[in-house]
């Protein structure tokens, strides 16, 4: 059976606007793409337009845009901030409107672009065990380091010492705020930049829609991350990732969640990390509070005995965190 | 000796465009503004174009744009948000670039519109002893409350038995991010909602300029507000306030900093509240070192002796702190 | 296979002072303990001794001393703070001294005493999603809640709908700190309440050892928990521990650490919760460097890849974060 | 009109069991404290008894136990942790109650002991403003520096360039805890290492009574201090610190209190620094409220326009935050 086999009994299966019918194709190169993005809100123009159950296929680049060839490369010469983590889209989605969830399903990703292609970094008053830009140090920085990765569809070249498995995700996944425009590098309520290594093929992440259209963005491939991404960066890489696109009509999410076969997870973005843990573990309670028929006290006192949490990053300019539960506790 | 007499010896008096010649005198009425924004960034249409030395004598609507009239009228019922605390602008200013900083003095502040014009509320899920949006509980809210104050030049009547001074000041100025928008509920390194009670008449505020013409945004006079903002809200009123804006060419901040007849502040915004801190006190350290003549180690041991820390709020997506240095220990 | 047979060729089996051999066994009985000990600190008197290889199977109590006997029974009324969380010990370890490890290898575990066995509670200020002593609000604390559940070593009968696996595990083991005395609620890096479920049995847990005999403590079985014990309650029982001692001589750790068969995992506690994860990653990357011989950047980078965290609890004075890297990356 | 003029018609005046009647003096000189402590609890033995109203004038040491005599002695090298900021006491005050308070008076403090008598340091991951032991960082650690300062009882010699005024206040006071035993260098609600540098000469601190004879400790005087501490070292130094005791029966206080001639300021400590101010303003309004006959959400959003905020030390294990309110704004 296909890890994606699951996805017509998922609540973007069940309740989607496509009833489970995939639509039309649509490619999302990096020429039609044209101008990535580094901001996400209502101002950008439209790359394409989509219906609810249509697939698209969208290059991403790397979060350093490519300029990262080589370990001599350094991103505080190659990247002027807050040009990092380039976004696809906006992709606008027919008839998504304020009060909806856009449901994406991420079907698969593979990297693409010459060897070696994944890149990892050291930057400079950047990562979580290091004095950064928000928790002000007067400490001189880390060495800048680079180290660029073998990556192929099964494996991440490390090091002569160690190979990890190839685990894509996206990092950045979000629809636009209603009024704000905000970095593709902070993560927030209306997704952002997540780094959640759960966010891979096979599973479905619920977005808050906040504008007509949703204006969906998509970008920051991850060829493996581990939880916390501690050094501030993961396996950066170039992808084709495939999705699959559908609106919730009427159901009114306030954080972004993600469904997989296994689990449920509301996910939080805050400072300090309690914060995040706070938001998610919430939202997941209101999720099982308002669709899987619990007590709201039953379902708190029960996630203390079998909560999941997964750490996102803790190292952009929010942090985020998963909460989740077994779909095996939630049958009824 | 008036209390803005000491700026012709500011930073801005002596680095300013200007040269210390006050220059036109613009009316920024509410018809003018027409639009007021809730959201601060580069995607928005000037309102007025000032030169360096000119004056501009702002009419800003309070932080619940004038719709909460009685102690009847619910903040929850009134406003949609993201739509509070209205800001005026953006003012463009002639040769203002990147890597300048804007200098703002804020001559005066006087109270406008019918008695009573203050507004001081209890909003669900806001405020620093409460769960909030952020810091998520499953605690029922606390009650939402308004209070209506009357407001004069003098004083703010808050109770039949507390009388408190007025102490006006600006909760939210701002120069444009570079490509974000950013809510105007939130202050970070391009000032925002920083909620300084110091921030009022007879002081200097340098803002760091990120765009060509650095888009002045202004909002959100206080009567008086204690330090911290505890209850998520000052007095909030409509407000007379007359600026005047300076350019300092090549003077290039990363954060707001704040000059008064006594001292000088660098303000940080962030979460948790010592991130705030330590970003203050570091900047207040760049500065000492960088004009004042200081060792950075020097400056870091003093200022453990010496500096002195002003609360803006914890109330808000981030929080503010200024801190601070006498002049007296500047002096060589 | 038995879940114990790799500790052989663990750092224990490898390192510690009894070179494998399993010395005696010593019954901790609640008769033998009589006193139980709500503070973890040098001033208590010894209540047996032990040698490196000895095994102890220990009688524990509840976190609630066996008090919450019916679901009408409330915590605040039962217990008088800080009389909450017994903890049996202190135990002296023959030949410990400041500047090595204790190892404590946990056997098994099973729960004992009559159905129902197992105690969950709301407490009012207590946990996660509510105002607490520490984070104040003004808000109403959440309803007094006990949950009594039926506890096998097979399952947790959670409730009509859900059934939970049985997996012990102990909350709370520490030596004892040099001179200060710590509430048994309080995790910091003498051990104490660290609330992480991968502390159960077939792992052995690294405690540094900072006076004389070491002075061990132990407590809090957990049948299970969620990341985080997010209502602040796991669900609390008394056990039948058997765990099994070992010295190793000058391995000198500053946090609690631990191992399994498949990974090594650094604890940290602090607030905030990024503190506890900063503190659990650089100790896992020192832990690298000195015993694995990695370079510290290429630790630092590949865990940004492959690192595991696990968050014990986020409702304790401090919070408790574990940091792990699987074995198979450590093999050179 | 001296400082301590208005003791009379404090709180201590009015409510403590000597009725305003001064008893004895007691000497604690160095010789009779014999052995100074690192830790604050109830393991010690008292070093003398004092009545309700008795004066008892106290030699305190520096932070360094006196051992920084030059600017090449380094505190990494010339103390041992946890053997820093010694502590005076335990004094037993007679008729002290669990629920009751231990008022302090602060009435006179000069420094003592060869010049050059104040001893600042950066110390290796010490401070605000670098990675420390719970931010933990890969960044090199800043320079070690010492600074020796001349004091006398009107000036602080900071350097050719700075003179600052002596503003002498006592870093940590503490009645013991129940059952623990905190280190020195920590504050929480027994008060401990709280650095606030309002509690000088003129004010009296309330704290909360756990064990029969309150156990009194005194120590860490400041020639001054920087709100924050910011390099996590004040002008440390010898006094002579002479107090006044008395007894409030059956005022109940969760944590430190303080009052001036001036203001009443309520103080709590915790991390993150939010944590902290949250406690203070709570208590600062539930003191509103029994005290002063102010209604519960009056005081709250009163606070929000006049209340006072002063960083105690945000260097420490856990942060200080002390909330105040004019007595203007108390009077009925």
């Amino acid at each position: 059976m296909g890890m994606n086999d699951w996805v017509g009994n998922s609540l973007m299966g069940l309740r989607g606007e496509s009833r489970g019918e995939t639509g039309a194709t649509h490619e999302l190169t990096e020429e039609k793409q044209e101008t990535f993005h580094f901001t996400i809100g209502p101002y950008t123009d439209p790359v394409m337009t989509a219906r609810p159950g249509d697939r698209i296929v969208v290059e991403t680049r790397d979060a350093f845009s490519g300029k990262i060839k080589t370990e001599q490369d350094k991103p505080s010469e190659k990247i002027r901030m807050p040009f990092a983590n380039p976004q696809n889209g906006p992709i606008m989605i027919e008839g998504a409107e304020p009060g909806d969830a856009l449901a994406v399903h991420i079907e698969s990703m593979r990297p693409r672009g010459p060897q070696p292609r994944g890149t990892c970094a050291m930057i400079p008053e950047f990562g979580a065990l290091t004095g950064t830009y928000y928790t002000a140090t007067l400490n001189d920085p880390l060495p800048e380091v680079v180290r660029k990765v073998h990556v192929t569809e099964e494996t991440v070249e490390w090091s002569d010492r160690v190979t990890l498995p190839y685990k894509p995700h996206i990092g950045t996944l979000s629809c636009s705020p209603e009024i704000d425009s905000i970095s593709s590098l902070t993560p927030d309520n209306h997704g952002g930049n997540m780094d959640l290594p759960d966010m891979g093929p096979g599973t479905v992440t619920y977005l808050p829609v906040r504008v007509p259209g949703a204006r969906l963005f998509i970008g920051d491939a991850h060829a493996c991350q581990g939880d916390g991404e501690v050094c501030g960066v993961a396996v950066e890489h170039a992808s084709l990732t495939t999705i699959r696109v559908d609106v919730i009509k009427g159901w009114t999410i306030e954080w972004p969640r993600l469904e997989s076969d296994e689990m449920i997870m509301a996910i939080g973005s805050a400072r300090p990390l309690e914060d995040a843990t706070r938001i998610a573990y919430r939202e997941l309670i209101r999720w099982m509070v308002a669709d899987h028929g619990f007590d709201q006290w039953d379902a708190y006192m029960m996630l203390s005995q079998c909560g999941r949490v997964r750490l996102g990053n803790f190292v952009d300019p929010k942090y985020t965190v998963g909460a989740a539960v077994s779909k095996k506790y939630l049958a009824q």
